[in-house]
């Protein structure tokens, strides 16, 4: 018997913060065909309000210290406005989508980053244990949309700040053995690009061989590289195909498709 | 064969407000026998988080006007920080809850409140035929424990702000038809009281012919009136039977049993 297939979707902050080009992709992926998972970051709406209240955002290698004034911020803005706009808007578009943190169905799990040099506060790590999966094949199976936002716990009552790339690999690598899955990670560049400064020069196609020749190249470096490092990896985990591509373009062609 | 039960309880603002109180309560709900809904109101912190940016609450009735602004904070408020919250603690405590708006899976889809004298802004009105109990007999299949605020959606993409009393009344005439329902209405007070200033003085059990016996008596008025007043029209409308008790007296015999 054929393998069911899901698509998990991640999209970042920038385009969270933008609503008409939010909403435009939205609209996209309300078109985009099969059961879809929806993986949503954070944006710059938390630190806005946490300025608004006189708290200063610290951030650490990009990464957010979140102590618990900036946490409670952060549970508010992604598992609540942002999270709840999404789905009513994947709503009204026709798409039957639900909100989840990490917390929700136990969903997914994850334990509070121990303290080394830096203490990033109560922000989470996980695996792919972290995921129940059963609960998102339930939710895929009543023609439910699952949307995450980049909260989870620690099943100990304590919510966590958690990076979004991180929550939709973990979510595709744990479907891996029982789904055809694809990563699909939207972003504001067309895919990888042979020349970071021509939008144009999308390549098409990339599997393990071809990747290492072009980092060897140095084709594929900077911001680029943890990125298909990653993506990679899920590959190596599983996951049947990533795709890079620009959050405003999906259903286009002009993306990268990653394949081991 | 037997019909399945389910007990939907609601929980205010005030046990909202009192974390320790708060999570005294959900020990005790989580020791509640048979499935369950919990819908929970939305407490002062959107109100206090409004003032400290700024705004004023305005409330009509004690109904918040919800302008945009303020619609911002409650959805934040009530279906982030607050549900979230709950949510993390019932796992916790080995209860696989799962929180939902009524965006999320479009459990809940109301209209907003047509402007008549007052115009209460993006407030949400519901009927029994709101509640997507599909959605929700689907979750409780699968073992979980929906976790409900007061935040709705038009079906067009708009939240709306809504009165929790309200949902959990829609919900448990919704799954009347396919389930066992009691409707738990959990506040500060240990049941209806016949001397309201004695909080020993709790009637254990009223049925429609006592109702209005004690209304006529004067023993039921004020605020107690619209509270049987709903919990009748429930019945009627085919739940099984309404219990109204203290918050932390869960569990205990210490509480008012009304039927039809």
């Amino acid at each position: 018997m054929e393998q069911q297939a899901v698509t998990v979707y991640k999209i970042g902050g920038g385009i969270i913060d933008d609503a008409p080009e939010l909403h435009q992709f939205l609209a996209l992926l309300a078109q985009a065909p099969g059961p879809t998972i929806l993986v949503h970051g954070g944006g710059k709406g938390a630190s806005a309000l946490m300025r608004q209240l006189g708290q200063e955002p610290v951030l650490v290698n990009g990464r957010r210290v979140t102590d618990a004034a900036a946490l409670d911020l952060v549970v508010m803005f992604y598992a609540g406005k942002t999270n709840k706009e999404v789905v009513a808007q994947l709503q009204a578009l026709g798409v039957n989508a639900l909100g989840l943190s990490g917390a929700d169905g136990n969903v997914i799990r994850g334990q509070k980053r121990p303290v080394k040099e830096i203490d990033y506060g109560f922000v989470g790590d996980l695996t792919a244990a972290s995921v129940n999966h059963e609960l998102l094949l339930t939710l895929l199976q009543a023609g439910v949309t699952p949307v995450l936002c980049p909260i989870i716990h620690d099943g100990q009552g304590q919510l966590l700040n958690t990076n979004a790339d991180t929550i939709a690999s973990a979510v595709a690598v744990a479907l891996a053995p029982v789904l055809d899955v694809t990563l699909h990670y939207c972003f504001e560049k067309n895919g990888v690009l042979r020349d970071v400064n021509d939008n144009n020069s999308v390549i098409p196609e990339i599997d393990a061989t071809h990747y290492a020749e072009l980092r060897a190249q140095g084709v594929i470096a900077d911001g680029m590289l943890p990125k298909l490092e990653n993506a990679f990896a899920a590959l190596g985990a599983g996951v049947r195909r990533v795709i890079i591509g620009h959050a405003l373009r999906l259903g286009s062609d002009v993306q990268t498709v990653l394949t081991t």
